[in-house]
């Protein structure tokens, strides 16, 4: 499978996963995953979901932005893994530009909650995985 | 929710995942997450997967065994992260023991390929979460 096809995949995938699997590093160096909400991508190279400022992701994340975003299709057995960084973004423009109505169960204080903040990921390189294929490409 | 009953759910979740996340830390620092099947489990602190020898997360993991494993139910939104490291394990009696006749897709060899290797990860600690619902407990 070329690059080429892959990404057309990788795309496809990323479409249809609502949840993401997020890959940081914590004080110790040891890695750490939490599922998040896919809240926005721009083709397979930025991701934005939200959390709690107080969270074990955000701490890990102010220490070193380098994570990973890994989409998977349990059923297919599709995944692909996007390596990157990840910016907090706590400003008004992009808190309330990324703002949707349920995410009032998790911030009752609303869209300027001082609790919650938008995780930006940039990607730069990807792996798309599907049985015995196995390709890797830029972002 | 107390650490107990989040235990309990966490049995039940790992009993009905069939495949799992393991997050791994490469040779720069950086994280990496890959979809495995999963292939046995002992409770939820012992964790047995299969995987090709010459892997990034092999390589990772012969470099750092610190490790994390992931049980998502996407639907439910529900996960558990098991922190610990993983043992590459490659002798005979291990390979066997783990061997399934489906892997003969990934190893034609069979269950003596030298391509073939178990991933056994030891669990530590553990956080479960559902919604608000966030708990951690020691394995």
């Amino acid at each position: 499978m070329t690059a080429q096809e892959a990404a057309k995949l990788a795309h496809d995938l990323v479409g249809r996963c609502e949840v993401v699997l997020l890959g940081t590093v914590d004080a110790d160096g040891h890695p750490s995953i939490k599922a998040l909400s896919k809240v926005e991508t721009d083709g397979i190279k930025d991701v934005w979901c939200v959390t709690h400022i107080k969270t074990r992701r955000v701490s890990h994340l102010a220490r070193n932005p380098d994570s990973c975003i890994y989409f998977l299709d349990a059923a297919k057995f599709q995944g692909l893994m996007l390596m990157g960084h990840t910016e907090v973004l706590t400003d008004s423009e992009n808190r309330h530009r990324f703002w949707q109505p349920q995410f009032e169960h998790y911030f009752p204080l609303g869209k300027d909650s001082p609790d919650y903040c938008v995780l930006h990921f940039i990607g730069e390189k990807a792996n798309f995985a599907w049985g015995l294929i196995n390709v890797d490409f830029v972002l």
